[in-house]
């Protein structure tokens, strides 16, 4: 069966962003250190329209990761604004349009967990639909849209943290960052783990990054 | 010259330890769970006075953490009561003799942070050395305890968080156990970085840990 599945960059003091989270700053100060890894890989910048960057055993699992899935679950915040740490942005009469432009790197349908409805928005071959009734509906929703692919949850990490506390994420990725930042937003905080095992089912490691993947053993 | 490394066991979740640490507990609710991949293993069994025990990857890890250094610093939580998280024990008229019952598995010298100046306690092949000024004036004398070998920061993480805030560390290796503990102790809370890079210089892995281990470059 299709897997519900997370991937996260994190720093080695457990952190997903730095602080002072705020528009035009989404990973907080310094948080960008921690995509250091990402940025020159062609498998990040073909999604976001660039060309060339290196192929290497980062981006075959950077790869992987745009690859599986065939729709995505995120949060508002990770949409842009509303829900996030910076408080609300024009959700009203005035339809915000998220931080992710006129053409989002997704190429699937996305499904935005928010309390506020709204029709679906078409951004390029992304389309982002407004869930409003809680992370089981919108895992539904993704499922029938991904068909047999799996759904990634996009982040952020206190949804994927919700889902896997309701036993319904079904493996993880954290590729590890070689930074200290100090503070910021953790990935995982005060969790509830409950009966949760996990098993380390691959390591990959790279001088720029090491990406250890988990199977949530339910 | 002889390095300042700093070993230590963390969940998935960035924790230590689990919450309610206690004597008896020190470990807190849970946290023996991170500590499932050394148990069985030779290296483990031996400094402790047990007989057989598993070899491989683990066992060598472990077995270099233990016959590199040639003295610890610690804090005194480490060493036993006192200014751990469970409150003062008897160190005055009568002085408290640790956690490690009478063959502690160091077999080196060790030097303890306190603000409590005592004698030197000898306790099978280890030595107790208290130290009341300070972590630099402790690495001084650890280094010297040392000779050519490195020292060790035996803990707790606020003591490896101390030495890497003073630019003091110059490496350390993190076991992640593919643990989940939700709430408890931190191995880098609120951490002041500073100009603090790493270098991912080893990864080893196998299906109970992964062993990172990271260069701070100066």
């Amino acid at each position: 069966m299709a897997k519900l599945t997370f991937d996260i960059t994190m720093s080695v003091d457990g952190l997903i962003a730095g602080p002072n989270m705020r528009p035009g700053k989404g990973l907080g100060d310094g948080g960008e250190r921690l995509h250091e890894w990402a940025y020159g890989l062609k498998s990040f910048r073909e999604p976001h329209g660039l060309s060339g960057g290196a192929v290497n055993a980062d981006s075959e699992v950077l790869e992987e990761t745009l690859r599986s899935p065939g729709a995505v679950v995120m949060g508002r915040g990770m949409f842009g604004g509303g829900e996030g740490p910076w408080g609300d942005k024009a959700w009203g009469d005035e339809p915000w349009e998220g931080w992710w432009g006129d053409e989002p790197p997704f190429h699937m349908p996305v499904f935005v967990l928010t309390h506020h409805a709204r029709e679906t928005l078409t951004k390029g071959e992304t389309t982002f639909t407004f869930v409003t009734d809680g992370i089981e509906a919108a895992l539904e929703q993704a499922r029938a849209a991904a068909g047999d692919k799996d759904v990634a949850v996009g982040g952020g990490a206190n949804v994927a943290q919700q889902y896997l506390e309701a036993g319904l994420l079904d493996e993880f990725q954290i590729h590890v960052a070689p930074v200290l930042l100090g503070r910021g937003v953790r990935l995982f905080d005060n969790l509830e783990p409950g009966q949760v095992e996990l098993e380390c089912t691959r390591v990959i490691e790279s001088p720029a990054v090491t990406h250890l993947k988990y199977r949530v053993v339910k």
